[in-house]
C-alpha cells in the first residue's frame, strides 16, 4: 500500500470550477504556447486510463500550412453538407466560429487511436473492442482539463472527413482519427456552452433541455 | 465576455497529482458513499463536453442484487473466453481483482449512450457519428477525476457482454452500453497502474513499453 495524497475540499471545489470552465473554445489568440507547456501537457496524457494499459493514443502536432489547409477544406465540404440539415443564423454562426478556430488556433493536434498496437495484448477489449478508441477519448479529456488549468483553451472539431485528415497527414492506415483539437489561449471565456448561449436548442423551435 | 477564474500554479500542480492518482480501482471498502456525494458527482457530469451539446449520457445506478448477479455472470463468461488467450498467473490474478470489484463495490453504474436523443440535432456528428459515444466517455472521465478528488475510487469493467447488461437492466434498445463502473472508497491506493505493477507486459515476454 502506498501513501496517497489527500485532496482537500478547497481543491475539490476548484476542480468543480475547472469542470464548469472547461468549455469548448473556438476563438484563439495567435501567440504560440510555451514549448515546455506543450511538452508537459502531452506528457500528462500518458497518465490517462487505457484499456489493458494499452496507451493507444497517437498525438500528431500539425504545423504545416498545407496540411492545415487540407483539413480546413475537409471541414468546408462537411459543413456545406451539414448546413443543409439546418436553418437560420445560428447554424451559420456556429460554423463560422468553428472555421475561425481552424484558421487561428496556434497549436493543432490530430489525435489517433492505433488499432495495430500490441501493448495491452487485447486485455479488456475482446467483448467491447471500442474500448481502445474510448481510451483515446479519456486521454483527450484529461489533456483538455490540464490545459484549461493553465489558461489554455481547447476546441474539438468533428465536422471533418477522417479519411481526408489521414491522407493529408500520411498517417498509417491502422490509425483511426478520434479528434482534431484546436489549442491556444482563448480570446474570451464563458462558463456556459456556446450552443446554449447562442440558443441552438431554442433556435430550433424546441424548449431548451 | 465573462470574468473567468484564474487557476494558479499550485492548483495545476495538484491537478497533475490527481491525474497520476486517478488509477483504476478494483478493491473497495464496503461502506456506501454519502448520498449527497453521489448526487453531486452525477450533477457534475452534466458539465462534460458533448458533441452539439447533446448530453447523451444515461447513468443507471444498479443496486438490485439480481441485476448485479447477471452482470457478474456475463463477466464470468467473457473472462473464461478471454483467459484462453493468455497464460500465467498474471491473467488469473487480474481477472480475480476485476471480479472482486464487481462483488464488493458499494456503488455500481451502467453508463449508456442514448442514440435516440434529439438533443443537439445531430450537430457535429454527421461525418463522425461515433462522437456521440465519445461524449459519454468524456463524461465518465470527468466523473472519475471528480470522484478521486474526494477520495472515491472508480474501476471501469469492460469484460462484459453489452447485450447481457442491457437485458439485465431492461434499458431501451437505443441505449448503447459504454461502461460499467464500480465505485467506492478504495482499500488501497497506488500511483502506478495495476497492470504495470503486476508485470502484465513483462509477464508476456516482451519488454515493458
Amino acid at each position: 500500500m502506498s501513501a496517497s495524497p489527500a485532496f482537500d475540499e478547497a481543491f475539490a471545489a476548484r476542480l468543480d470550477e475547472l469542470l464548469a470552465w472547461r468549455r469548448d473554445v473556438r476563438r484563439f489568440r495567435p501567440e504560440p504556447l510555451p514549448e515546455a507547456l506543450v511538452a508537459h501537457l502531452l506528457h500528462l496524457t500518458d497518465l490517462s486510463p487505457s484499456v489493458g494499459h494499452s496507451q493507444p493514443w497517437r498525438w500528431v502536432r500539425v504545423s504545416d500550412a498545407e496540411q492545415r489547409q487540407a483539413v480546413r477544406e475537409s471541414f468546408a465540404r462537411c459543413n456545406a453538407e451539414a448546413l443543409g440539415d439546418y436553418e437560420g443564423e445560428q447554424a451559420a454562426l456556429y460554423a463560422r466560429l468553428k472555421l475561425e478556430g481552424l484558421r487561428e488556433a496556434p497549436e493543432q493536434f490530430a489525435v489517433f487511436c492505433d488499432h495495430a498496437t500490441e501493448q495491452g495484448h487485447g486485455l479488456g477489449r475482446r467483448s467491447m473492442p471500442e474500448m481502445l478508441d474510448y481510451s483515446v477519448v479519456a486521454a483527450i479529456t484529461q489533456f483538455w482539463l490540464a490545459a484549461r488549468a493553465r489558461g489554455v483553451g481547447v476546441g474539438w472539431v468533428s465536422i471533418l472527413e477522417p479519411e481526408a485528415v489521414s491522407a493529408a497527414l500520411g498517417t498509417p492506415p491502422e490509425w483511426k482519427l478520434i479528434a482534431w483539437l484546436c489549442v491556444g489561449y482563448p480570446q474570451e471565456e464563458h462558463a456556459d456552452p456556446e450552443l446554449v448561449r447562442h440558443g441552438w436548442e431554442v433556435g430550433r423551435g424546441r424548449p431548451s433541455p
